[in-house]
């Protein structure tokens, strides 16, 4: 069965195409320094905003037509909706998915029948995935939909809950092996508080770290040897969420001897949300070697709340690109739109639109980022402007050579003998003429 | 000389007084849980914002008007503010100030000049002290206003500027060893970025904690033993200062293996502009050992840059004395006015004004704060509210004595047995009835 | 048959209470400046939020426990519903209520099986108003739930989402009138755009004001002789509102000559979105005598969504009181708690620990909004401050007797005669003098 | 004298051109639309970020390296200003400039001097002017910066004040009369509040409008037929701007029976402090009738204060000139560079690198945007998508034809016949298409 009837395959026609439904700049297999375009970018789909996701919002029920979701029984539409998927993965040439447990399969009366449930789903995705070749990017649970982790689910002040999200999530390492995942991902929905008046804070956090811990340990002892990731959000839904953003998890990991274990899984509108640019998340990953994966979506900035459209700024993408690009390219991650149609592109065709719109802008942006490292534009710039750490006192102080009075003894001989200007508007305009000069 | 002739000593006249020119709360000797109120505030003033700071805005000149200043020689000028500031202290009360060196002192032609005016008016600063008793909370370096430091300080890419701001710390240090400071503050007003484009990130970061690394040994060497802080601010004058919160300088230090020698100087405003409560600031301080002092402001959450008004909001002050008391109050640091003036509030006797303002402030705060402990009203609903984790699965849990798959068998048989209400609104009214009840 | 069966009718117990079931500070018939403290607050239940919302958000489904929504079929769990409503209201003695149509009654099939259920259930209404004397502060159409408002309701691009938005408008003015409510609220959920490459801005706002003079016509042709009131609000679900704020929607109002027909309605939560205090737009309405009615709650100013949480702040009710009181106080509108339980205060005594947090914190904050203004506490400053426009050049200027020559040839002969103090610090001290001293 | 004498007469080179004190895009005389980009553009010099600004931020001094400003007296430097912003501007190609009567020339010890001065100046402005053919885009006053507008301008709480401030801007008129001035500004930088606490709002309100009355009056009464803008601006300096955004203004002008007298004057970074987009304020102002200038600049809206930025960005720049366009073009007004240096460029010849990046980011803009309209690219879609109010039912809604009962029978009759997605994702992938495609 065909869901997608009146669309064909997504082939690449050229920047000159005026086809909505044709990549204008993803063309899989060019090479990009070297290497072709897909396995730079590794798209994935994300499950939940692709398949589950309806258009709801806090003031509206969702708008999202679906044909195929016209089937009453939960399980079969759940297998129906798995077909779905990978004949929209397969029209897109897109190669990677990603999921959590609770977006493929309906939950039972119970926990046993719920992973009853998801192992008789999951048989449906394992042979379409042998069928298509497309593969697992990562999985995950959901352990903050149900009202079962209103209080959190790590972080619950009831162990009862601590112990299911612990089975869920044992379970969702289980699934994610059997389907060969290439990583893991925790985004801890409701892991944060809504009022410091009844929160134990640092209790909470120790629990985190906790159940981290025992996911580690038995990953180890299934021997999944796929990727962990954490992906930071600031704040929504709970007032503050403790995975506030890298910096706060790379402390959080430090502190808790957790930090060879884990790398970053980066959300564009999380980073905003958070006060920071995308590429800022992305180049602290890099700097502190946990460039996992990437959540690639943006928000919009005039706006409060994770919006999660589908990335289509230039500027954003080429310079998430840069940083990947800078950091060796993605591994075990991948580009995951996590991203979803506006509530207004109700249609199934806006899929196909809103994908296409994303692949092809960060293709772009690929394509962008190569040429400004092969022609090593920043890279050249920088070496300047530090050049004076690279001799002299300079070369003291980094290899860690000199006192406060050694440096005193020098200031009091040269002063400041030199500045240059930092030159914001003549870089920013190299980078437009890399964009669309 | 008398520069504040119309007011004499403020004196506390209790809460229905109406002179505009007395403490309603603040009694300094009055006990609060055992512990005179001055000593649980230690109060201080902050010398830059009540001497040197004008009410020049980015969009007009200054406005203050301050009859002392008529002076035309700045070192002369200088010597005349330790003056106003110590009868100021004196007449409020304030047994504690905070500067940085160059508030005290103008600059010289060069930075041996600089030191001998700092040494010059720091010689009157000693003498104040000793005749009033007023102590130095902290001192610190103003390695920022300068266009010196134009591309940071430690994190300037010009190895000149880092040796200077070593060689401006290590005075700053030693003056504050000479006035028996309590401890020393680290803000790094320019250390951040402007644009990614030109930055090394990794690098600057790695500067910054060689030139706290040198601080630590320089102050062992001398025997400075005050407390250092970090005082965290996550934009602004940069677009992105590398201190932003707690949370990012916790995992800082613990990176570079700083972690036990700084504590933490928390400004109200600076934790606002972050995205968190003050609050939360302090609960993140208190959690992790790291609570040290306090810049004591309120921001205006519906602007965007750090307004540093003075404290006069009862919620904040509350909360912020309750993580106070609950970390064991301070023992190095204090409150410290980093709050200036509005720029139409120009005539000197508004410095009382808002001062007195800010002390009863934080005094109601404390008086409330103290009772919340004593009656046990969040601890004994926290403690209720995770009663869960102090038996069965709970203790286990918390005790690491469990695996994925017996909280696997645990969720199996159990689900989830009770979930009781978080109870916001019944907390944010009991609160309610501590302050104004 | 009784809901809230372990509570009585809520009762005043005076400030020293600490019975979470009572009030401390509202006492219905408690005289404020010659008025009972109901006629002053008139409290409003909103419907919505304490009937129909079950506390679910983009991340989670609803928590909240009703017993009483254990029955199956929608019109008849719609009827007992009523009943619950009404008996909370008079538990808490609220005497008056407000809501959408579709809060109170499920749609049918289509419009007129839908209207004739919402009939049925007014008919419910209609009896237990009756029976209890409670009133209907406002009435409304929920014109943005259904999917079919996606586009907008009356700025659809869809003219027959127009004409439906115009027959729900019709016989919710209809319903209005027959249960003799006193207002009429106009908030447009969808009325705004999510992007503007799909937007005919002008038309859409021309539509706007179509709808509302549609509206006017039938109130007068049908004689409903209560208020119509617009509510502001800038962003959310829209990215763009069209009634931004106050300001924005009386310009619009003058534009289409609409401005004598409608007051606001002012939500607190909606005035902190769009970057005001509550307090600003209360004025602003207060000072274009168009101070209709409120929707009081609270906002998280550190979240960029409306949270509507119960009001608990008595900064923000003391300073609404006052503009209301200010105002004149209500006539035909009231303080509506369009606030909802946070999800985790998922049990029904939650409802009244919130109620009445929120009720207390109002009278409270009606009390010292009384006394500042007996006192003419900010009115005798503002008349001292504003005096150079009593008499002279100022009182000319008022009067329209200068020009701009008149004025350069003052300035050249006065220049500036004095400035004084606008004395912030000093005047929020006094403000908590009245609230906690 | 040449102050610039590294660098000639910037050209164009064309798109491919590495040059950095080369245009890529702008290249005046080429035709877009049948007419020379320049005229369509008309781009202009902001004398005061040009030539006064500093680079001082509210943490730091100036850094700005400008040698011609190292002459002593204030006023020969005043003049020396004027010949180097004219060779800026000849070594541009930009034929326009704004300037506030402050930027140009300093203050005397009184008004009349001040007067004086400003006029000494202006005759070498005229000289230049004359020699080189670039003109006046507006004038307009500083009426905020001095500490005499502590408490505002027109909305001063002092009379004096408020005859000065109009003493000011009849001074400005006139000059700008006689220098041929195309149009002039109100930016009302203090006409705001601070604290509700101790404001007359409606009396502020008041006054603003009568001094606007009086400048229409003068500049009638003198034949002054320039145009008057209002720029809007939502906060900073002070708490509250009362001329927040487009429809704040809109409303206020027509309150006051104003609105036939004024367009606006848009800054991008202005609309997005106030939670809007840039398109969206010239929207506004297109569909009012009242797009009169723009100041074109960038913020990041990251950061909450107005960094004015120099634009780059060209999904801005595009958006802005497709708005322009669509509103027929600038009659009066232009592109003016209310943008200045980061603090970091502090070289002369980073001016040039910012104004280049600027002008071609807005030359490409312009580009895009005209190809857009030429294909009628969004122009056709938004008629497809309002068809409905083309006839039937919604052609009656738009003639006025229909009443409420009208509408209830379509919507009974019909209920809602068919709904259409609205592709915000295909469209912005147009939208790149145009830009970089």
């Amino acid at each position: 069965m065909e869901f997608f009837k009146e669309i064909s395959k997504i082939k690449y026609e050229g920047p000159n195409s005026t086809n909505p439904l044709a990549f204008r700049h993803y063309n899989p297999d060019e090479l990009v320094m070297g290497k072709p375009m897909k396995e730079h970018l590794r798209f994935s789909m994300s499950y939940w905003h692709t398949l589950t996701g309806m258009g709801a919002d806090p003031f509206g029920e969702g708008t999202a037509v679906r044909p195929w979701d016209s089937v009453e029984d939960k399980i079969e539409k759940a297998k129906i909706r798995v077909k779905v998927a990978f004949e929209f993965m397969e029209k897109l040439g897109i190669e990677y998915f990603c999921f959590h447990d609770r977006d493929v399969a309906p939950e039972g009366k119970d926990l046993a029948e719920t992973n009853k449930i998801l192992d008789e789903v999951v048989d449906e995705i394992e042979k379409e995935m042998k069928r298509t070749g497309i593969k697992l990017l990562w999985g995950t649970t959901n352990a903050f939909s149900n009202a079962r982790f209103v209080h959190g689910a790590a972080t619950s002040c009831n162990a009862d809950v601590f112990a299911y999200a612990a089975a869920q999530i044992k379970k969702a390492i289980e699934i994610t092996k059997r389907l060969n995942g290439e990583g893991y991902v925790f985004w801890g929905g409701r892991e944060g508080y809504e009022t410091l008046l009844n929160t134990n804070l640092g209790f909470e956090l120790d629990n985190l770290a906790r159940l981290l811990q025992l996911a580690v340990n038995y990953a180890e002892e299934i021997g999944f040897t796929g990727q962990f990731y954490i992906e930071p959000k600031p704040k929504e839904p709970t007032k503050h969420q403790y995975d506030f953003d890298t910096a706060t998890v790379l402390g959080f990991l430090r502190k808790y001897n957790l930090h060879d274990k884990f790398k970053m899984n980066i959300e564009a509108n999380h980073a905003t949300l958070a006060g920071h640019t995308f590429q800022h998340e992305l180049a602290m990953c890099r700097e502190n070697g946990v460039l996992g994966s990437v959540d690639a979506n943006q928000g919009d900035l005039l706006l409060g709340w994770d919006t999660d459209q589908f990335p289509t700024n230039i500027y954003d993408a080429t310079l998430a690109m840069y940083e990947i690009l800078l950091a060796g390219g993605f591994t075990t991650g991948g580009l995951n739109f996590d991203s979803k149609v506006r509530r207004a592109s109700f249609e199934p065709v806006d899929l196909f639109y809103a994908y296409i719109a994303g692949m092809d802008t960060f293709a772009k942006g690929l394509k962008v980022a190569a040429k400004l490292i092969e022609d090593r534009v920043f890279e050249n710039i920088k070496e300047e402007r530090y050049a004076s750490y690279k001799e002299g006192i300079g070369a003291k102080i980094v290899a860690g050579e000199v006192t406060l009075a050694d440096l005193e003894k020098h200031a009091l001989t040269y002063g400041i003998r030199e500045q240059k200007s930092g030159r914001q508007e003549m870089l920013e305009n190299i980078l437009n003429r890399y964009i669309f000069g």
